[in-house]
This record gives C-alpha cells, sequence and structure tokens, in this order.
C-alpha cells in the first residue's frame, strides 16, 4: 500500500468551531511507534467537551479520537511486538514520565506527565494515526473495527467501573443513564453474570434496556429500592443529579461508581439524609472511575471479541464529521458514533 | 452486694432539655440479658444530637448513654457465656430481628427492625443496665473502665473507619480534625504501623498531635498535598467540608472515610473539579464508616488492651452530668466525656 | 401435632458398626433452642468417617447427621426470633464458648471449645431435633425439604469454596470430581456466570456435567491446560492425587481449593516441579475450606431457593438407612442420600 | 569515562564448574536498552542452583547475576527515560513476547516467551552490563549500591511475598529461616508495624533476630501456637519440612508464604491431620510467591531508600567470586554476597 504524504484528517482550528476536514501531513512513526491506517474512529461526548474547551487545554491545530483502531502499516526501528498488518487499537494514554513514583509502580495512568492523543500528538479522526507500541491492544480476529473502536474508550470506561466495584457472585448491578456507555455496561454486567436493573424513565429505553439483557428497567433511585436495590449502581451519564438521586436504592456495603463527569458547574452534592443514617449505617462507597489501565482493557476487548457485546453504533465517513460531531453534542447518536475513514 | 429497687439515671424528660438526674426503677434482666453495674459510661456528641431531636426519634422518657461498660451483677436465666463479675461493656446495637437477609447473612448491623439502646431500652448513664448477653464484649483486664468507655463508641468508629479503607502496609494516613474520634483514629493508625498526618489550623491541637504520634501536621488539603499526600484519609469532624477540602491531598488509588455526620442542613458537596479530573482519573474512592460489628470493635478494644491507646479524658459524677453535657455541645472537653456513676 | 416422648432414630451403638433405628427419649429444648419435627436430613460421607472412627471422636450412643430440615414444633422460653411453624435447616456447629478471641470477633467457626451435633447433641437421623436458634436458618418457601437438606452441608462447602477462591467476573472454574459435591460445585459455578470445566474420566458422567451446565469437560490437569487452564479449581474428592494433577491446569494467579478430605493414611502432596516454577512464578494458591460460616450458608439457601440448583438426590426412609450407607459408603449414590423420616 | 573494547566478567563454561574469571567483549545497548557500569551485583543460592543444572537450562557460555546495579554509561538511540549518570537497578526479566494475554494484561511475570538475563543474555557479574530501559528502577540517592543489590531480587522476594498475604493491620507474621531471605523479611515485616516473630533453632540467629527487630524468637510450629501463632508465615528457605513444620503455628485464616523453591527431590508435603481438621476448618491458605512485577520493586526499594532496612552483606571482588561462590553454595555467608567489580 503506498502511503502518501499528506492524509485527510478532522482538524479542530479554533475551540468552539466546528472542526474542518482537509489535509495535513502524513505523520511518521519514531523508532518505538507504529502507524496505523485507521479503520474506524469512536467520536465521543469527550471529544465535544475539548472542543468546547472543557476538560483539558488543546493546543491548536489539534485532531481528536481517542477510540482508534486500524491495521499497522509501518513500524519503528525499534518496534520488537508489533508488524505490519496487525489489527490494533489505541487510547489516549501514550507514554508516562517513567521515572516517577507511579510509572515506576507500572501505573503510569496516574503519573502527572503524560503524553497523550489529541493533546500532545493528533488523535484518530483522521486517514493515519501514529502509536506508541506499547499503547496498542492486539484485537481479536473476531472483532469488527467498528465494533471494536467503541471497545477502546467507552467498553473499557465501563469494564473498568464494574471491576472497579469488585462484585461478588450474584450481584445485583443497576446502570443509571443507557446511552453511550450504559448500553454496554448493561451487557458487560450481564454477561458476566450479574442481575442487571437499567434505570431510566425514557419509554424507548425500557424495551432497549430488555433486549440487552436488563432483568428489570425502574425509573429512579426510590424505584429501585422497592425492586430491591442494587449492590453495584455504575453511573453512566453526563451528570450527577440522576447518581446521587440512584444511592436511594443502594443496598448495604454497596457500591455507586461515577464514570461519567459532568459538566463544569454541576458539583457532585449528596443529601445528608442520604449520608447518614443510609450511607454510614450501611458502609456504602462512592468509587470514582476512568478507564483504568491495561488489564482492565484487555478484558473489555476480549469479553466483546468472544461476541457477547452488541455494540450500537452508527458510522459517518470524515466528510460527515460535522453531522456526527452535531448529533453526538445533541444527544442523539444511538449510541457511539464511529468515523470510518 | 444489694442491687436497690430504684437506681440514679440522667433522664431526658423532653427533648432540647436539660437531662434530670433522678431515681428510676433498676432494670431486671430478661433470660438471655445481663445486668451490668455501670463503672463508667461516654457521653457523646451523638447524645446532643438525639436530645436536640436529631438523628433518630427518641420515645421520652428516656436514658442516653451508648459506650457504658461495667461489671456483671446478675445473668438471666439462659445466659451461658457471662458470669457475674466479668467486666464487660456494649454499645447501642442490642438485637436485630434474626429473619432477614442481614440478620441471616449474620451482619445485624443493616436490619432494619433492631433494637438498641436510648431509643429501645434505656442507655448507660446511670447506676444500671440491661444489655444482651450476646450484644457485650469482654474487656481486657489491663484496660481501665474509664479508658475503655470511650473505645466502645469513638474508639470503634475509628478503627471501624481505618479497616473501611484497606489501607496496604506502608500506607500514609490523614486525619482530618484532633478532637473525640481524631485524638483516637491518630493512634490507631500510629500503633498500626502506618505514616501519619494531622490535618488541623489549632495551634494547641499541632503540638498535641505530635504528642499522639502524628509524624507530620498540616492545615489543609493543599499542604496535604505538598508534604506528599496521604492514601486514606479519616474524616472525624462534624462536618463535611474539611473532608471535602482534604480531598486535595488524597493520592491515586486513595480513601476518604467518611465518619462523622454532619447538622441537618449540611449536604456533603464534591466540587466538578475534584471529581474531574482528580478523582475520576486517580481511582479514588469515598467510604462511609460508622460502628462496623463485632471483628472490629474485638480488634479496638484488643489494641487498647494492650496499652496502645491514650485516652484523653474529662469525667463526670452523675450529679455533674449537666456540666459534661454542655461542654461536650459546646465543643469544649478534652476528648471525651466519661461519667463516672 | 402431638409429640410423643420417644421418637425413632437411626443411633450408633459402636464404632464401626451398623447403625440401629430405634426408639430414643424426644429431646426437648432448652430456653435459647427450638425442636425441630425433621423433615428430611442429608447422609453424607462424613457421617461414614465418624462412623468409622475417623475425624472426630464420638461419645455413644450418637445419632449422626448434619443436614437436618424440617419445622419448628415447639420453642424454648426464650426464643425471640423463630417461632412454630417456620421451615428451617440447622448444621454441625450450635455454639461457641462466647468468650475467646474467635466468639469475640463474631467467627465461633473457629472456637476451639464447639458444641456440634453429632458429637455433643444428637444429630438429624431421628424425627425430631433439637438445635439453638441462633444456629437455624430459615429456608425459602420454594426449596423443598429435600433439596434443602443437601444445601445446608454440602451446597454450603462448595458455595463456601468458591467464595473463598474470590473468582474475578468472567473466570474460568474447574471442578474436580462430579459427586456429591461436585455436582453442586459445578451448578454453582455456572449460576453465578462463569465459565466450567468438569474434570471426570467416568464416561457417564461426562455427559451428566454437560447436563449440569459444563461448558466443558476433561480428564485431567494436562488436558485442562490444554483448554486454556483454570483461575479456580475446587477439588471435591475424597483424596488429594486428583487435586494435586490438577494444579498442571492452573492458570497464573489461580486457586485449588481443597474441600475433601483424605483418608487418614494420604498426605497432600505437591510435586516439587509443580511448586516451582509453576506455582511460584505464576502466584498461586491452595486454599483449604470447609463450611465457612453464616454469610456463605444463607447465599447457598438463597441460590437454591430461586430454583437455580438441581440437586440429585436417592431417598430413604428411616427404616433403609443401613442400605442409604451402604451405598453412601460405596460411593455408588447419585448424589446425596437424603433420610426422609 | 572510557568504555573499553573488553570487559571483565565471571563466566559460566560448564556446568558444575568452577567460574571463569576473564575478558568478554563489552556489550552495546540496542536502541531500547541502556548500558549499566556495574558497581555491585548479588551473588544468590539461585546462582548456585544454575550451575549445577538446577531451575533453568543455561545456554553456555553465560554470566550469572540477576540483582546487578550500577550507572548508566550509555543509552540506546530510543530510549526516552533514563540518561547517562542515573543510578539504577534491574532484575532477570526485560522482555515478554508483548503479544501474549499476560503481556496484554500488563503482566509478563507470566509470559511464556520472556527474555531473561542469564539465559538469553549476560548478568550482572561484570563490570558492564546492557538492560531495557522498561525493566530498570531508579534508586534512590541515600541507597548505597552495596545495600540495594540484594534488594533487588531478595527484597523484592520477600516484600512480594508479604504484600501477597495481605496482612491486616495488627497482624502477627513469622519468619522461617533467618537467612539470606529471612533477615530481610524479618525487618520488612518489622518496619511496615506488625508483630514478628523469627522461627529458628539456631543459637547465634536468636540473637540476631532480636538485634533486627523479631518480637518473639520460637524453634518451631508447636512453639509458635504456643505463643499464639501467626497470620502469616513467610518461609524463606531452600526446602519445605520446616515450613510444613510452622504450619502448626498458622492462626484462622492465616497464610502460610512459600518462597523458597526446594532442591528437586523434595515435594512439598502437607500431613493429612494437618489439612483436617486445622486448615480446612479453619479456612488456611497456601500462597506461592517470587519476585511479583514493578509495584513491589519499587516498595521494596523505596522502604530500603528510607533507611528501614539493614542489609548483611558480605563483599568480594570478581576476582574473588570463586570464594564468593563456595560460601554461598555453602550457606556460610552472612546473608547476602555482592560483588563490587
Amino acid at each position: 500500500m503506498t502511503i502518501h504524504e499528506t492524509m485527510k484528517a478532522a482538524v479542530v482550528t479554533a475551540l468552539k468551531s466546528p472542526w474542518e476536514v482537509k489535509a495535513v501531513p502524513t505523520p511518521r512513526p519514531g523508532p518505538t511507534q507504529v502507524l496505523i491506517r485507521i479503520r474506524a474512529s469512536g467520536l465521543c461526548y469527550t471529544d465535544v467537551h475539548l472542543t468546547e474547551g472543557g476538560l483539558i487545554d488543546l493546543q491548536l491545530p489539534s485532531v481528536l479520537g481517542h477510540e482508534p483502531v486500524g491495521e499497522i502499516v509501518e513500524v519503528g526501528s525499534a518496534v520488537r511486538t508489533r508488524k505490519v498488518g496487525d489489527r490494533v487499537g489505541t487510547n489516549s494514554l501514550q507514554t508516562g514520565c517513567g521515572r516517577c513514583e507511579w510509572c515506576s509502580r507500572g501505573k503510569m495512568i496516574y503519573c502527572a506527565d503524560q503524553k497523550i492523543l489529541m493533546v500532545h500528538q493528533f488523535g484518530g479522526h483522521a486517514e493515519y494515526l501514529v502509536a506508541e507500541e506499547a499503547a496498542t491492544i492486539l484485537l481479536p480476529d473476531q472483532l469488527s473495527f467498528e465494533n471494536a473502536a467503541p471497545i477502546l474508550c467507552a467498553g473499557n470506561t465501563v469494564w473498568s467501573g464494574l471491576r472497579a466495584a469488585e462484585p461478588l457472585p450474584h450481584s445485583t448491578v443497576a446502570v443509571v443513564g443507557i446511552g453511550g456507555l450504559g448500553h454496554l455496561a448493561l451487557q458487560y454486567a450481564k454477561t458476566a453474570g450479574f442481575r442487571t436493573i437499567a434505570i431510566t424513565r425514557s419509554k424507548d429505553k425500557i424495551a432497549l434496556s430488555r433486549e440487552l439483557g436488563a432483568d428489570e428497567v425502574v425509573g429512579s433511585g426510590e424505584e429501585l429500592a422497592r425492586v430491591g436495590g442494587a449492590d453495584v449502581i455504575l453511573s453512566t451519564g453526563n451528570g450527577y443529579r440522576t447518581a446521587s438521586d440512584a444511592l436511594l436504592g443502594l443496598r448495604p456495603e454497596g457500591s455507586l461508581v461515577v464514570m461519567g463527569a459532568a459538566g463544569p458547574d454541576e458539583d457532585l452534592v449528596i443529601p445528608n439524609r442520604t449520608v447518614f443514617p443510609q450511607m454510614m449505617v450501611n458502609r456504602q462507597k462512592i468509587i470514582f472511575s476512568q478507564q483504568n489501565g491495561r488489564e482492565y482493557l484487555h478484558e473489555a476487548v476480549a469479553i466483546a471479541g468472544r461476541g457477547k457485546i452488541r455494540v450500537l453504533t452508527e458510522t459517518f465517513t470524515l466528510d460527515e464529521v460535522r453531522t456526527a460531531y452535531d448529533r453526538v453534542a445533541a444527544g442523539t447518536v444511538r449510541f457511539r458514533a464511529v468515523l470510518v475513514p
């Protein structure tokens, strides 16, 4: 395959402005990097946050996209464990400093001096991507690129959150918010053998939740309590109010896992009557979680590779990226937008 | 010893009113109960909460006190494991329903139909107390009654909180609030081998913290971060703001343990900038904890029995109970008020 | 219902001799005890061990049986949480000393001064049984007596063993020995969502294992390794050799759980080549486990009560007890013998 | 500094033969490797095992040594996180395949296709060593090279073993065998706040154990039981008999950690009377452990860097290596032999 000197990419040229699809130089891999021909790149609400100036400051121009998957077309001179033709994915975290306590512990997810896609180098909304050999993960043959992309971020996030809660066999797992994260959370919990409860008030999502494996669907924390409560509540929405409400249905020794960040103006508020007596007497926890390192990512991908997860995606070409963006920003995508260059 | 038909007790006759020290009938043990001659009874801020109408509704008249210790002077007809002369303590929880899921699991602390001191039967601020055989704990010979009383509630609470955080060897443990709970928390953490940091702005408590074993003393969460942060933060105060502030010094994978309930009008608020990126990226937890069952209580008492904990108490006779109450309510006791009938 | 002064029971009058079915005085409950009309009483290989003089010394005459279930027909004067008509079961452990470290911790399963059925009082192979109120567990309405009996010991044992291994979501669980314990272990693992592998060489058990939910059936530890190995191996047989062999198929960080004691002359031997490098490099564990307290028993019963476990039993009347005994001793029962008085 | 084309090294030219100190080509770092000027290299009993033809097959000629520390004098072209002058150590594991399940999980210690010092490239008993950038760990400034070397293997091993046992605060930790591993195990346990008991019959080691922080010294598992037993027993010897004996002093829910492999002819034997009732009723574990990855190594080094561990070493020059070897083989070194080129 010929690799041209320029490639097509969706470029952020200014904050709060539409992305521009244009030609940029095709990146070349350094000695420990690989060049990936992008086959699918998930477009996540985080991309909207970043374009709007939230979460982290971008250096412009930037290319976003942190769920990219594809085939390796070139490897750097020092690459030892990847080869041309490998089907791989990567996510935002590329390297840590290698010298701090956390890098020394093998937990560079806590390093304060990380190099990440989108901020320090271009992300996946393009034809090609350069990624560190050590930051790529091999994809199972059975997993299509289109389904793999959302697993790299969304699937990884919800599986990490479920694992962080350390659910016991036969636990009941409730999912707040049946959207991009939530529809995967429900399936990951179900395939792992847990009793699952969806918390949603949206009529079409009630039916969908049952299709995806929810044993019950309820509309609030109080209703959750009435059906026996949950040992683990996975909060997947972009706000804290529904999470806080769901606490009313948390069983003794249970955990609420917060996986979605709210907008900048919303603090996490737990009403005092929930703290005491409920949460203190019942020894409950709130666990904050995101994508949590290689072990959980491996598991999320492997489970999807066994055909256990049905990823609901809408695909767009790079030229359709503004439509895709608008639909993600409006929350109308069902449920993960994937760019297919 | 002759047990008279009436005994002296500090009686709550009306909410928000001073307790009255007067004669009430001496209680008699049922078949599974023991009668304890009270030697010391800790007066805790919870007693003030209850008298003011907070936390739980009291049926009046009531006698408060949930840290009572003394000697058994009479045993019920079916008592098998306790005998006259045993030095014992008890705490508020006497029985569960015995039939619900949680009683069936052996975790009656979560039973919704508990019988507890102060609410369903008189508590410890009296000359005698009736307690369930199974709700008493034998006291080590070396532990004086005066030092034992605060361990039954305050010591139990802080040790339960530290254990709930599952600290690893060589963890750093910070304590927010150096008062009735906090001065014990600091010592329990230190004697278990952890590096300890006190968080306080009060000048006299800085010196005291060092005396009690604090390796460092800082004034805020930011300062905590500057000295390297803590893996576990034990929040012991009667409010959530200092706890929320302390989160700024929480290390990756660390836990904040909330052990003290705030007044009715204060919600627990975690600022969004603390939730994300800090807490989500660093996989941190908030653990809600109280007195957590027999195992932790056993350990709290055993550690104190080995002379490892210096309980700072002020003792009062039953006749001085109003003074004691006022000082506890005003927060001027250093640090646990103990009634010695 | 009239309770006669004598009842029929299967009595051990001498070690290594057949049990005698004869009339003995019907026991009466003490103040903290209940009288149970036995509806089913599991006959377990432990009964054979004891009759042969193994495990624990019996005081004769004795009545064995430690999986008894039935209805409460009388309650002691101090009983508070059980009532006539309750459907309950109990198992061997009735009381601890109430004073040692382990009783103080709420873990009387480790008390050195226990009072247990068969040794200190008659067991369940009779028309009636006296049991401590606190040692009984309520049975779900949907669970028949015949199916409940084996859960009280065998189900409890295998569920406790699985829980002791702390399996992670999506773990693979292998079961060595598809007999009285093993056929339940397989089902408990399957219903909790794990991938299950039966290890057996017996042809009829291969088919049965698949019926009971085994995803794979293999014949040895080497074969187990070839199909990918297991994270947890539950050894349920009456010998250690098959357990030790199965270790060859244990995955990194995996656990072998030993639940069945061998005869007196067989030591547990792990070949050095298995210890190193395999077990040491792969950080594997051997966990020894038995019936492990109230929490696991509650769960084992609750799961069975949801209809998830098909207990394979052969029922016998008390008068047929010698036949039942001989078949258990010969290992020909499929798979749990239950006496139905 | 000039790096000459040849360096002095202790070379294994034939199994079961003395090492030869001679000139070999100085290795050059590949793109992801660093060249270390060796300042200290621990000589461990594993080196004797390997020379005698045990554990793993060597390709000859080989240079042994898997506890090397020194200064980086050259870095490969793709090295990003290490620089000339860095004080570092490494241990045997250099790379995994990067493609298997375990490499994908970030746990290459379980990879079946590892590249390790001594077997696939020369080890540390030389003037220079080539190591993978990612396999090096930075050393704290306060930690001397001589003390650091034994931490890279022996210290790492014992700390990994203690951590694998997941000791609770206030646990009692016993150490079997007060030698190269054991004298470090005792100190690591003590500095982490645990009550420590040494198990040894050797008179001079009794005194030494107390010096190193043992709270008690006993001579056998039975004596261990008499002083209350241990929650964790760390077995550090080159044989299993003392480990098996020590089990008699293991407390309920306790763990025996096996860290030292025996010679090829000794199997691990647990007498049946220890398995049942003791280990099964008391829910005890046997944990097999070795050097367990980056997190534990980081902690072992950091704790030593805080001056908490007194490493007893005897130092030898490269020219004295045969003397050093003979003393290690004879078990007469106190306690770690360190080569200082």
